[in-house]
């Protein structure tokens, strides 16, 4: 298949026609990941790794800024530490990888790879902790994680994965009410100002909350099938780890309390939301923000007496848009030809692109053409190849993408969103392959039964509620919120 | 212990009474790092991790600047991988960990946590490359690794570390040896210009080569006891993992041929190797470049009215040197006293202290201590504490500290270092404590006999070698070359 697509530069399968052979024939083609040896498992290529890279940094910079520092625990974790917080093991435990052989020898105790960190976390909290002038304590680490997940699917769910997990301790649940808060709204910024993924950001219902957690916050986004992603989470952790590792402090009037925690995540699903989001039957598409390569530069010649000009010139275009710090790939082979090149940059999804010809060197012009508008209508001709003049036109240019990529990705969420008013009303919107948003006060055993029969679940009751109170459309209830159902990832 | 040093600020045990316990205290006194639940397993606390953060950064820039993109292979991999390279399963099965167990079934297969991934790299290059087109292949992975060591030291020799693994494929050996130099090269500069540390560069006996590798280049570093650390190595594995996993490409000729192919690593290690080169007995001494904190300012006052006027002169001081970048801390706690602050900060091995008095304030200067020269020697009084001035300062001062730790650790490195021309010369530099460096020209079987009668190994054969040819100090045969013997860590 891959030689196969390689050689004959066959596209990918149109989104339109399957969604999911789409998703994976474009991980494959833009070589974005492959499979690993073991079943579930996932090799994060060069070009997908980047995308993760700048997720890394624009996060890292918001936890440093918001009083965090990184550090690193032991991914290995004795099992009786995951049985110490009841609903955790009852959470996890299906999915655990256990280590039981080292150095040859069998273990006395079998050790957790780990699927979360909150219990080893609170076993050295409380060595860490002693009084209130300890606190808050706010952590973060880059680590993988290993969850034995049944169905897999590259980026979006794999056995190993990589992320971040912060964690911090507090001396009251206002405090880490705040945090969990601040953290969600982190994630949420990222998603909609640098992946333009207009996402929901919610609470999660009871049934759907953090094995341990007392609430979780969720941004939920939409993709291009229109089933949900569950794209970060941030959890108010209340005492509920503090009690089961005694992680306690002293507080002012000398007593000891238990500590208030939250923790919160971020994991490389975040690039299958991007892909799935953006992505159209030509391939990938990516918002300017996230992009690896922001602009590729095909010099295009056909005599050889034209090659000096043409070379010359991209590099002067390649120069000028690096100088500014835009990612920049000058692609000069001469074993494709541009036609080849159009096609394979369209489908890795490289916002713009600069063809320059002898004609254009002539008149000291560049075309420029944008991914996310196909033929004529996305491209102009004449743009001026000064170099003040055209920094200028590819950064407004690739502002004007990302802007115009949240907007798309909004009116279709919005369009796919359906207000309902009965349980009726909610089959048919999820039938339809829709979100429903209605007024909810069901008890844990309302949603499983809507999960059962429809296939959908609570992604979250969002922070936007209508101003009105309303009439629970399963129980006929008061209900004091509205929910949001779909079918998810 | 630490709940005692907490309280009563106890310092550390002096590095000249005994060197590991030193090591120790200072680790935990200092909050680098915490042993984890499981034997051999650390914490990398985030005063220790914010320098692997700083070794991070440099190197991946340095690794980019050479061409080699970050990707990420699974930490998983078959057991049956580990057994296909016959050298490489024999160095590494007495060290791995295993996981038999997944989502509550035992596995067919045993899983192996990798200690190093050249086996999954392999079996996945063998999958990506076809043709001489796609050569060079030049990627890196930032990763834990999980070796099962017996005896563990906090940095030094963990269950699991942090690292950074790159992993090559060329066209012809040449190309591979120049990789191989080239990151070595990479490694030594770091370890010289950032972290002050003069190691000695040059290539492994072939006892010591890596598992699997035609040739090791390693950077071996003097620590304060003068034993010797492995800070960094380079291998060119030749075609051997290409044989054993069928890693090959088409050339020009259109003829199949197997990829000559690299790795290199360098690991939390080299935080270890930091604090054992520069430390004293008052604890830790950082390098300007890697302290995660590289001035820290106290503000001093007695009288409640001298407070407004000192903390307003200690904020404008800290503003001026971290606009131009520089890392400074103030420290205005008002829970301990100054004297408490001096001792605390220079354990933390902080490189710059400037204090600021009512008397400085109205004189307009500031104290600057440096941490490297204790007492009035390392102290200026009346430094100008106008921005400009100050700023060149504490740039410049930075900088003769960075250039003194490193003439430092050079000296005590030259004169630790013994010319031996015969084996009782070399018994004798071994049993001193000292580095041993001698002509060479004996088997295997020569060198073992050395490890087992005096504890010392060949570190390396060093780059730099006399000019002259010798005679073996073991075997009296011609040698070519000279190596370092020396105990290690």
């Amino acid at each position: 298949m891959r030689k196969q697509r390689k050689e004959k530069n066959l596209g990918v399968t149109p989104r339109s026609q399957d969604f999911s052979k789409w998703y994976l024939d474009v991980i494959d083609a833009a070589e974005l990941a492959d499979y690993g040896p073991v079943r579930g498992t996932m090799i994060i290529r060069p070009y997908g790794y980047a995308i993760w890279e700048f997720i890394q940094s624009w996060l890292d910079a918001k936890f440093k800024e918001t009083g965090h520092s990184n550090m690193y625990f032991p991914q290995l974790i004795p099992y009786s530490f995951i049985e110490k917080e009841a609903s955790h093991v009852e959470g996890f435990s299906p999915e655990l990888a256990l280590v039981t052989v080292g150095g040859g020898k069998e273990l006395e105790e079998s050790l957790v790879l780990r699927p979360t960190s909150e219990t080893i976390v609170n076993h050295m909290f409380a060595q860490w902790i002693q009084s209130y002038r300890d606190l808050p304590l706010l952590v973060n680490q880059w680590a993988n994680v290993t969850r034995w997940e049944m169905r897999t699917r590259p980026f979006v769910r794999t056995l190993e994965f990589l992320w971040q997990e912060g964690h911090t301790a507090h001396c009251t649940p206002e405090e880490a009410e705040e945090e969990a808060m601040k953290m969600i709204h982190v994630y949420h910024s990222f998603a909609v100002e640098e992946a333009a993924m207009p996402v929901v950001v919610g609470r999660k219902s009871r049934a759907e909350t953090f094995a341990g957690a007392v609430c979780t916050y969720t941004i939920e986004a939409m993709m291009g099938d229109r089933r949900a992603l569950q794209a970060g989470t941030s959890h108010n952790l209340g005492q509920n780890f503090a009690r089961a590792f005694g992680t306690q402090y002293t507080d002012e009037k000398g007593e000891l309390q238990f500590v208030w925690q939250t923790s919160w995540g971020m994991s490389t699903r975040m690039v299958g939301g991007i892909i799935m989001t953006h992505g159209d039957d030509t391939g990938l598409l990516l918002p300017p923000r996230v992009a690896p390569i922001q602009v590729v530069v095909v010099p295009i010649w056909k005599k050889d007496e034209q090659k000096e000009g043409v070379m010359a010139a991209a590099s002067r275009v390649v120069g000028a848009l690096k100088s500014i710090g835009i990612r920049v790939k000058l692609d000069a082979t001469e074993q494709k030809t541009p036609g080849w090149k159009f096609n394979f940059w369209e489908m890795k999804g490289v916002p713009i692109r600069i063809e320059i010809g002898p004609r254009d060197v002539a008149e000291s012009v560049v075309v420029v053409a944008r991914r996310d508008m196909p033929g004529k209508e996305g491209k102009e001709f004449g743009v001026p190849m000064e170099e003040g003049p055209l920094q200028e036109y590819v950064m407004k240019k690739l502002e004007e993408i990302q802007q115009s990529l949240l907007e798309r990705a909004t009116t279709f969420r919005e369009s796919n969103i359906l207000d309902v008013k009965s349980y009726e009303e909610l089959k048919g919107a999820i039938a339809e392959g829709k979100w429903a948003r209605g007024p909810w006060a069901g008890t844990d055993a309302d949603e499983a039964q809507v999960k059962d029969e429809t296939g959908a679940t609570i992604r979250c009751f969002p922070f936007e509620q209508p101003p009105h109170s309303h009439v629970c459309l399963k129980t006929s209830k008061h209900a004091s919120e509205v929910a949001i159902f779909a079918k998810s990832y």
